[in-house]
């Protein structure tokens, strides 16, 4: 129970930081209250939502207990009337988002497993609810994803690589909570790291060798 | 059954409105005709769509009874022929397109309720069935989503308003047929209101004192 | 079970090849490896998977059988690595492309028609199965969707055509496998004579006769 509570404190910052980062999106670009809003739900509950219809669980998780949609309100209200300060602590809510991502990739992976969908469907699915509703913001804020650009420092294959050790330990029948948690402070660490060293993913070959 | 009767003719007056919104826009981008069917259906549709999948009913209400599709390429074929008469109608065009946010957020907001979802979830999917196909239709359209662009008249947040009203009379097991009549009502002159009126939401705070 | 294994290898050859258009185009765009993956993915499975949330067959085929992952993965490494020989097949492309149109808007079709949904809900999912994941790929690469563009040769039109032949011979319970066998291979014939000849489908009246 202890760990337990650990995980919904953690799943709660992390909706609250990812729905923080949609809000910023929004009021960067200019939108309205109403495009606060819509950017901070799409960001923080899209990637849930469509691996929950993806797995045929009804509703989404998101639309169970109301929390899920009280934590993302609460961060568009905040960023709303507080987003210079906000802004100045990028550092902070890039650390917390990098928290979510391990959190989010692990939690994914997980459900799905636990729903008899195959490893490798389920790394993708640990993925899309680390990063779909960063994909979900940009589009709607008419920008080129974030996760796709080339200068953005490696954020979905972070999540890959810890979605990867929790399916492989799931199927070894490792003891999974020890592993989920290795798992979530590895893919943490990882892109912590690759903030800091500005790593990128590689481009198709000969864009280099032309 | 009158009453009944009335709403059904109301939402498909609403899907045909939305659709048509779809289908203008269209021929505005200079999309051919496989775009102007594509932003009609998925203007009209979209936000229930989206809705009845969170609930998880499938499949949707608009591939239940073939007439939630006909409406809307019917809508597309008069448009397609006649869209500079559509054009010179577009204030009847908006006032429907009012009445179909009236009906949609109210109707939307009592499905998720009847589907057992809590009171703050429903007013999100009510919103969303009422908002979500132009959302959509923007997107494909390669537009910023008038939803959350400051220069457009209220229209997420009198829906919102509705559905609020709509959860809380179902909350106080108030008559229901009344109640949502009259918020789909109260919704429709209060979008009519802020378009005459040009009432927008409101930016982040400190856009107004830098 | 000869046909059937011949469906399941075009299949895979029309999931090969759409996921080799979303890879070229991130690569074209000058996204990093995550967005070819992320392409590749999306154009491949992206239609297949809004028909089966959309009918309610939870999980969607594509994460039921794990080869309809590998395909497009591998797809997304051979164009990473040998783009500029793929984009040299650029007309053999097109041929299987259109080989895959056909086939997805056949199965689709019939799949929905399985399911119990009406012939007009299953032309529609039959279109959407073969040209929703193209639309999706050109989203999140923020283009206009070549769907809608009037200057693409004819695509949604044959896969519509071919998906209401279907629909009419189910009615009629014609023997099925002739039929979609046919129906396939004329589409397959339309869009390439479309191709050929340039056909692109009409814009709105009276941009024509201003």
């Amino acid at each position: 129970m202890h760990a337990s509570t650990m995980v919904s404190a953690l799943e709660l910052v992390g909706l609250y930081v990812f729905a923080t980062s949609g809000a910023l999106m929004a009021i960067q670009k200019g939108f309205d209250v109403v495009g606060i809003v819509v950017l901070a739900l799409l960001t923080a509950l899209g990637g849930g939502i469509v691996r929950d219809v993806v797995i045929g669980t009804a509703p989404p998780a998101a639309f169970r207990d109301v929390v899920y949609l009280i934590i993302p309100l609460a961060a568009a209200v905040v960023t709303f009337f507080a987003h210079p300060l906000v802004r100045r602590l990028s550092f902070p809510v890039l650390v917390f988002d990098a928290a979510g991502l391990g959190l989010f990739c692990v939690t994914g992976t997980l459900q799905a497993l636990d729903h008899g969908l195959g490893p490798v469907q389920a790394i993708l699915l640990g993925v899309v609810t680390a990063v779909g509703g960063g994909v979900l913001r940009d589009i709607t804020a008419r920008e080129t994803p974030a996760l796709v650009r080339v200068e953005t420092d490696l954020y979905a294959i972070p999540a890959a690589a810890g979605a990867t050790v929790v399916a492989l330990a799931y199927r070894a029948e490792l003891p999974m909570p020890v592993v989920a948690t290795c798992a979530a402070v590895a893919v943490f660490l990882f892109r912590i790291i690759a903030m800091v060293r500005h790593w990128t993913a590689p481009t198709a070959i000969t864009y280099r060798n032309p």
